[in-house]
């Protein structure tokens, strides 16, 4: 055997598929797991809470905290949403106001429709917040590429989060990325909201998106959910493919089947500057008990939806229910 | 962006990673559910239980179904240990006896020095049983060589499976390969015992099977754990590869953090012989209530000794205390 060549040495995080390095520096980490988690929570957490997961990415080295969404009150009303629905600058000033992480920025999303962002998105020097994301259906790149242009010119970093890409055509989304390269944005996601792309699947994607931003400064994003179980694993394959900006969450919280689980990913990435035990300790002292109240996570409806390439939202109204483990006939009723 | 190339279509299944092709007929697909389920619950299944499983297996086009162990008697006493330690022809045959699936093949494994498999292990022609799989650390290679010369002439199919591949050394897996390669064995397994392995990993390890087994008419097959849950993502990685014997369990049933998840597996497979439906029907019936009894699937444990590449056992010992949530006290012992 001595004859044979050896195995390949793993190459995690390496820059290409032919390198191996110790770490990728460009590596960043973005903690959505009260934006994500939300979606199932209403967006109505305690400031213990909020503040419990803002100090958990301080000392865990991640490098974005995204709190939740930039909401229009026109359409949605705080009677009946949280806090972070909404994302006022008293709100955020209240968990970082007094005591601020240097080194975690705090981000917001904002939806494309759905958000008065002339107005409630404030001058940069005005706000706690370092980063705009702008979430967005394909029909709607013309006002995203109008909320980019007004957050980048306030002074943010901005993102693009391009929802539901399993579903969109494919030469649709050739222009929809044109669009987006000829933008000032920062950073553009892949973003697999139904948790249906396999392996293969995702690499095609990605490898789309560097076609895309060929040439520009832009970098990619990652953004998944688990309804298949693959949600860390579409992360690696991300990452191998050279995406730089990771979203995950503590303990995977998130809507329907949850995202990518920061325990995961932390344990995977070799930058030193990360470090898994903050998280650990507060999963167990604030998503255990959190698990006893809200369902979320890998379960058989969110894989039926994942496989049908549907939106969760019919497999979210099973778990809510007290239907929730008759799975066969959710499954039947999805297959008609 | 119509000059820009389009996205590579999904290559699922593909024979090589260049080609596209609906399906790959040469997948099998081993269900393993009573056998590694057997480890967390001392292979102690009423018939019900077990019949559901083969029946299931059966409508759901499964090619194998592995019942448990041939373990000696002189090392376990039938009180101790449930049937499926044994699988003894009589209980084998109350379970298939008297209306056999004729398209589900039954295997059993075989701990190399665990089993008087000279003895225990009957002729072809006088069992129920198709194949024999044959379990070995690397340091009992020349047992587990003996063991499928012996099975190889009873008559049976045979498999090897080469345990904790994680933790071997390169120079001594190479030896390993070749003994295996020189002997009659069928398929030899890549087998992530501690649930460790990541994607690139894998990929390495996989292609140096199939340099080993070059030029022989041997296949690969793979086995892995959940604890990162990485199980069904590694089984995609190794198809993708070429690897065609494929072990999944019921609900991902399995020790410690469990095995690929048969329904993510089926779902994912586009043969049409392979059906997802009776496997959801079974995980209502049967693992929704077993699962209130035995503890199995991803949890924080399990992950910590996975990312240390390490036995589970005492992540297992944690689950069964009344320490189980214990998480950062464990993550400190086990870094200490």
């Amino acid at each position: 055997m001595s004859t044979k060549p050896k195995p390949t040495p793993p190459r995690k995080e390496a820059t290409t598929r032919d390198a191996w390095i110790t770490y990728r520096p460009e590596i960043k980490v973005l903690d959505c797991t009260v934006r994500d988690g939300g979606l199932i929570h209403n967006h109505d957490f305690s400031d213990t809470f909020v503040r419990a997961v803002y100090d958990t990415c301080a000392a865990a080295g991640v490098d974005y905290m995204e709190l939740g969404y930039k909401a229009s009150k026109r359409l949605f009303s705080r009677g009946e949403h949280g806090s972070w629905k909404f994302c006022d600058e008293d709100d955020m000033r209240r968990i970082c106001g007094d005591n601020p992480h240097p080194d975690v920025k705090l981000s917001a999303m904002a939806d494309a429709e759905r958000t008065d962002y002339h107005e409630d998105i404030l001058p940069r020097d005005k706000s706690v917040l370092s980063m705009i994301r702008v979430a967005t259906y394909i029909h709607q790149i013309p006002t995203a590429v109008d909320m980019i242009i007004d957050a980048h010119e306030k002074g943010y970093e901005t993102t693009v989060n391009l929802m539901a890409l399993s579903a969109v055509r494919e030469h649709e989304l050739g222009q929809a990325l044109d669009a987006l390269a000829a933008s000032p944005v920062d950073t553009i996601y892949v973003v697999d909201s139904y948790g249906s792309l396999y392996s293969e699947q995702l690499h095609a994607l990605v490898r789309l998106f560097k076609r895309a931003i060929e040439g520009t400064s832009k970098q990619l994003g990652i953004h998944t959910h688990n309804n298949q179980q693959l949600a860390f694993a579409n992360v690696i394959e991300a990452i191998i493919e050279g995406v730089n900006l990771i979203d995950a969450t503590i303990y995977g919280f998130g809507r329907g089947a949850g995202n990518c689980p920061m325990e995961l990913l932390l344990g995977f990435l070799r930058n030193p500057k990360f470090d898994q035990r903050p998280v650990i300790a507060c999963i167990e002292k604030h998503f255990l008990p959190l698990a006893r109240e809200v369902d979320w996570g890998y379960s058989i409806p969110y894989m039926i939806t994942g496989q049908l390439n549907q939106h969760p939202r019919e497999a979210m109204e099973l778990r809510e229910s007290d239907r929730k483990e008759q799975f066969l006939a959710f499954y039947d009723k999805m297959m008609e």
